[in-house]
């Protein structure tokens, strides 16, 4: 597919936002735009030809935009999309980058103009810091871009979608329904997180701790770094998912303790070889 | 200190003995010897020039060395000292390399030969694979070295092991009491090791998981490929240690998960700050 008689824009010129600035420029499409609320960060952008325009009132930009991409945190997605519905070019496929995606949809959907679309689009790639200064043309390369298409969608937005993911270097498209994606990002990554953060708030009064921190610490670790202002959305908007993935978890670490309570080595050392065999499986071409 | 007068002898030749040999060929000693249960895996070592001579009996390397570094999991180190106490040369520095201390010193101290000196280590290194094959001179390389001395140990034999530790490579020689060792360690090493196993034992129904992992998942899971035989020995020797670690552990994801149920977005968000805070403290020097 041709991106190249496309104007796009881009709400939201954050880490996300700004990384599918700097990736979409191979698409050559016929404009970038973007709608940001802090001047500055669009007029650095626009001065480093990250965007060929910035806004700051999205009026102008989406009446004339082909293609409008969302990077912006879940709740003001579903706001954005509501406040400037009477704005859109007639005809425009709108997509998103949220964690979540049923919640999202289901809210959007009822009020969605019958000439747009809007495509569902999770890039699974970040990183622990934010902004535009944090953005990199990189950022998806090799990454998995998950679609989640819904009923009405046009099949041929949805391939403009995944088009526009592969062109910016992504490995693979996926397509799951949103009720898919959100049951299995709640394991993949939701549960990760919280738990990164659980195990760095333990103990806290070890003095020097970091002296004695080997690579599994360090590891199981990273993603305590956490947007604290991003995450309490993407979690209660999949409440239900990972409220049952924390509980399997539960479920689990108490096997454990009650083995290692009654000495039960046997059961220690086939859960651990059960474990060392799955990782391996799972990760096997990641 | 100079190494260059003494024997060394080390046993068993597997991932961390074999590493030990190859890493202390630096400091020139007298003599490398190791013991080990399989003969092949000595005559590799002897032709490879890793050790000067391989023993399937310890006494005749035992009664000529000034060091006996132990390399084997912790029930076999107790056993072994045990087993050949009367072969140790009089005035041996014998020292070990177990994760856990306490238990092991405890079983080890009421029947030392009071000619001897048994100096408890740890070395903060390791990888997923194990064996001889496995093992590499620069294994030490910028690992931290935890040293547990106890009443009754020589200064100058605590000395040792530190220097040969630095000689080694590794960055840190930290000395701890066994207690506080194996309090610390059951919070930086063994609890992430139970997390990575229990988070990959989730959710097992999910096909293919592993085209919507991330890194957090990769990262939180990588010790999830763990030595099945050596870990419950691990955790059953620091059964008091683990289980209150998992327990304040557990507190802390149950404290999320109600938080989670009650849409307390201010105490998610105030979790993750304080969680990114502390990560970046304690991992700022590692």
């Amino acid at each position: 597919m041709d991106c190249t008689d496309f104007n796009i824009t881009i709400v939201g010129l954050g880490l996300i936002g700004g990384s599918f600035a700097m990736a979409l420029r191979k698409l050559n499409p016929k404009n970038i735009w973007a709608i940001d609320i802090d001047k500055e960060t669009l007029r650095v952008a626009q001065e480093m030809n990250i965007i060929d325009k910035g806004y700051l009132n999205p009026e102008i930009p989406l009446s004339n935009s082909d293609i409008v991409i969302l990077a912006v945190y879940p709740q003001k997605t579903i706001n954005f999309v509501k406040s400037n519905m009477s704005s859109f070019k007639s005809g425009a496929v709108i997509t998103d980058t949220a964690g979540i995606k049923s919640n999202l949809i289901h809210e959007i959907m009822p009020v969605l103009r019958k000439d747009l679309d809007f495509i569902g689009g999770h890039p699974m790639a970040g990183k622990e810091e934010s902004g535009l200064k944090a953005a990199s043309k990189d950022m998806f390369k090799n990454a998995n871009y998950i679609i989640t298409p819904i009923n009405g969608n046009k099949e041929e937005n949805i391939n403009l979608v995944g088009t526009i993911a592969k062109g910016m270097g992504c490995k693979r498209v996926v397509y799951l329904t949103p009720k898919d994606h959100d049951d299995i990002i709640s394991y993949t990554s939701q549960l990760p997180h919280i738990i990164a953060v659980s195990l760095i708030d333990c103990n806290s009064l070890i003095k020097g701790t970091s002296r004695f921190i080997g690579g599994s610490f360090r590891d199981t670790t990273r993603v305590a770094t956490i947007n604290g202002e991003l995450w309490p959305e993407l979690l209660l908007y999949n409440k239900e998912n990972i409220i049952s993935k924390i509980e399997d978890f539960e479920k689990n670490i108490k096997e454990i303790k009650t083995a290692i309570i009654n000495n039960d080595d046997v059961f220690l050392e086939k859960r651990f070889e059960d474990a060392t065999r799955k990782r391996k499986e799972i990760v096997k071409d990641v």
